[in-house]
């Protein structure tokens, strides 16, 4: 590809609103174009690694027997109606009627899609295991699309469905797929990513595990035990609450705290920690039923755990609705609706004289103490983990760190052909409904992922496997005529002898193309130039590493070729 | 790929309400799953075959400098007012608000897209001719979609889109791409496909070709001229009219004509042919004026033409509403509102003697002449080529027939840089609005198509080039462990080899397995049996001649990678 000829242009400032590492550099080296918020345009440098990467991914898919299918985008709203999902998905499902009159929606995900063409196809156990996938533009009505292409309303997916018989059978399937998606991130160049278990949120089903990319810059909160391997989103992290205050138990005791409202105020005014008081943090759900979660004063509440234990979306309560006295609601002499759901986080279990609120106007409780005061009590692990907690599986301090999510797989059990009304026959005559697996991965954000890890401040870094083009060649000094026919002629011979290369054919100064190469990202950047034809050299750099040599002209073809292999070599070994 | 293990199932029924061939075998041998009115599921065969027709189209258009790129399905209503379309298309364009209130449509094409993408980021006239392309998911809401995936709503397609700075630059770039298509076609194995002069609809611009698959099947009417080789679809063809009625000029005449109100009647009734009445339709304008068109009474109306002189979309006016005299209105002496618009057609050129409306109940009048009785007159040309009529180049009598269009190219002009204000500097320091070229190809209907031209009573026939798989392997008798032993070394050494082969090893009669070979259509059935074994040799049966030779097991790789060659150079040759 001549460069003069490729569509897009490179900018030297960051563009406006962007400001995630890969946001700004796919937007400065001509990469992608907002069309309109949260939906791109892939120009041809990004199509090129998008391509890439759907072709690794349908590789590893293959090789665990995935067979590629494809669902619509659009569908009608019959379908989602028998997973019950179109009434459970809230705005992020785009609805609409088309000229009929009739409802349909933007596929946001296709469980329903592939429970519809294997139900009646696939109709005995001796077809199952069997996993269908496919590469797909989703939509999702993305309330706050942020990131370039980290978080977006349109996207291309990868998302795979397997159909199983037993839960053992999904469970080795799932472990396959686990397998097959580490040899994807590793094949895609990425080196810092790890899997965590996560919620299953829409998708239903009980076994999650997220791929995130480890980096400040991403949204989701991650949970790490360096000791034993621990590894959660903060969404269903637990950690073992360090200190536990367990002093000998004192009597009860009501104490005016004025306007000390907020556990920081109570604390400053009765000259006491965090970890000695107990707050309250009250929800309603979705039927207005009143919420109160009771942790200890130096936790925050973890509303995705909640939320679970609740079955139902919460939202934060009108405290005055329910006659509550904010800022003094406390866990003992409590008085609340009948229906109200009271929670009471492992944090207060065992814990001794604390502060609680006197559910009082002006006044709180001193030397609370939990076995005593709060009987029959059930503890539920409703606080997110916090810096100092300790891991729940070997006790070490737990670290907590932030990530990309970068794919997703899920057991969905039955919910799916359950709802839909999928069999197969077994064996013994009987029939059942098929467990199923799902398996996503997003490519446009695999994409920006590998430029989140590897990006430098000059521009991306693109790993040899999914580089738009493995060389960019940089003649300097086009306007002599010597080097413009040697370097035609090494752009023909490249060509020919199957390496990807970028000409940059155009008569502009060595900073632009110099500069232009380290933003565009080729792994191999190629330079002659009066100086280095006068050696019957060319000068090779290695984006990444900076490393510089001069291969004689002769060499340079079957030395770019070892490079290259050497390169996706590394990459690829230890699969 | 073992057939057990195919995701999809065999059907013997013809479906319910599907009519078209293709329709018919893609659902009955697994292809395709109907997910609501238009919008089908893709199985595993369907999608390798649309990878492969994918594939091969990518090709032809890298060849022609094409850079792949992709816009987005869902854009934002601010865009497509740029180009005027989001008013002027009317309920195909599916709009819809995203949730916070935005109108939004789905894509039913690109020109829009392109533009933006190339416009300030294209600037001087050396980046031009610049073409990219993208295979996308589109979606059109059809009104009446039809025969399975001929006229779907949501369909894949190829569209690409050419940037020029003259007419000479984009007439010189469309003929290379009027060559890749036809290189396309050629090597997915079609072969009774021509191009026609076309109208170009909603896309604007001038010059449109269309590529045609002939079949009686088709929804296009086209006219053909075998001995010059003219050939356009029949909404924007001419044709010269005969007999052309030119005798002696009589008086004019009015004549009682009772309820004789048709054409039939009227010619019933005074013992007349058809080519010596005429007759008069009646539309009205987007703005509600009138519209009048005279064609000879053997003629039908060319609504696409009259509509194009009107320059206004037209539906059948209510003539009681203009005073007008329906069943005898007639081209002399009619009164009509000053601004109604009156065409007449070239059928009258030199007409003597017919009989036409008296514009008076009950009355026609004979013997009009048009040299004599309409004055001023301009004729167009806006008949329907009918059966009979010559070629409008050499004279010839005309071929009417029908086909699928599998493919269109339209000479846009600078309809969308002009109103999206996309200019390039040119070398004298002015600027210009480029010149555009766009070029599309549904995937799944060309699929069809190949369906439609090749399959028979038995099923699916596939071109080597797209067939899903190269070989359908059915070994019989798979419960004699001798034949299993060897078909499945069969099977492995098949795929070392880089056969493409899918492997029927099912325990079923052979009856089911030579049937659903037929059906789903692999070019060669590889057949092993305990008689085939005896004599050590395998049957190797092709698809489309049922051509049959026994081939010793030990040359049958060699021998099936030489037939495999063979065919595939049998259709790209001569491209």
């Amino acid at each position: 590809m001549k460069l003069s000829k490729l569509v897009g242009e490179r900018y030297k400032e960051v563009p406006n609103g962007a400001q995630l590492k890969s946001h700004i550099l796919l937007l400065r080296a001509g990469y992608i174009k907002q069309v309109s918020t949260g939906i791109f345009s892939m120009l041809p440098p990004a199509q090129r690694v998008s391509a890439k990467i759907q072709n690794i991914i349908r590789e590893e898919m293959n090789r665990v027997g995935g067979q590629e299918v494809l669902f619509p985008v659009v569908m009608p709203r019959e379908l989602w109606e028998m997973s019950g999902r179109y009434q459970t998905i809230q705005e992020e499902l785009l609805r609409f009627k088309d000229r009929t009159g009739h409802d349909m929606l933007l596929g946001m995900t296709h469980e329903e899609a592939a429970v519809h063409m294997v139900m009646n196809t696939v109709k005995s156990h001796d077809e199952l295991p069997c996993m269908i996938y496919q590469i797909q533009t989703k939509y999702r009505d993305e309330a706050r699309p942020r990131g370039g292409l980290i978080r977006v309303k349109e996207f291309l997916m990868k998302d795979a469905y397997s159909f199983h018989t037993s839960q053992e059978d999904l469970d080795v399937y799932y472990k396959k797929v686990y397998d097959a998606y580490n040899r994807i991130y590793k094949r895609i160049g990425l080196k810092n990513f790890i899997s965590v278990k996560s919620d299953s949120g829409i998708m239903g089903g009980k076994v999650a595990d997220e791929f995130m990319l480890v980096t400040d810059s991403g949204e989701d909160r991650l949970v790490l035990c360096d000791k034993c391997g621990y590894k959660a989103n903060m969404e269903v992290a637990s950690g073992v609450k360090t200190p536990n205050l367990e002093g000998e138990m004192k009597d009860l005791e009501e104490v005016f705290t004025g306007n000390a409202k907020t556990i920081e105020e109570l604390c400053h005014y009765l000259n006491i920690k965090e970890e000695e008081t107990v707050k309250a943090v009250c929800y309603v759900t979705s039927e207005e039923k009143l919420v109160i979660a009771f942790l200890r004063g130096d936790y925050e509440i973890n509303e995705k755990k909640l939320a679970k234990l609740c079955k139902s979306e919460i939202k934060v309560a009108d405290t005055d609705k329910f006659g509550l006295v904010a800022g003094n609601i406390g866990c003992v002499n409590l008085t609340v609706p009948e229906d109200a759901l009271i929670f009471y986080d492992i944090s207060l279990e065992n814990l001794n004289n604390f502060v609680t609120g006197a559910n009082k106007e002006d006044y709180h409780l001193k030397n609370v103490c939990a076995s005593r005061d709060l009987k029959d009590v059930v503890f539920d692990d409703i606080a997110l983990v916090k810096e100092g907690d300790c891991c729940p599986v070997c006790g070490e301090k737990l670290r907590l760190t932030r990530g990309i999510e970068i794919g997703n797989i899920f057991q969905l059990g039955t919910k799916y052909t359950k709802s839909m009304g999928m069999k197969v026959s077994m064996p013994d005559g009987s029939s059942m409904e098929p467990i199923m697996g799902c398996y996503g991965i997003g490519i446009g954000r695999a994409l920006a992922s590998i430029i989140e890890e590897k990006g430098d401040d000059k521009g991306i870094v693109w790993p040899m496997t999914v580089a738009p083009w493995q060389v960019h060649f940089c003649p300097l000094r086009l306007d002599d005529e010597n080097i413009s026919a040697v370097a035609d002629e090494l752009y023909k011979k490249m060509q020919e002898a199957g390496i990807e290369v970028l000409y940059d054919d155009r008569i502009v100064s060595a900073g632009v193309k110099l500069t232009d190469s380290e933003l565009m990202g080729m792994p191999i950047r190629v330079v002659i130039s009066p100086k280095t034809m006068a050696n019957g050299t060319a000068e090779v750099t290695m984006r990444e590493t900076g490393e510089t040599n001069f291969i004689s002209l002769q060499n340079l073809l079957s030395e770019l070729k070892a490079i290259i292999e050497d390169e996706v070599g590394e990459i690829e070994k230890n699969l």
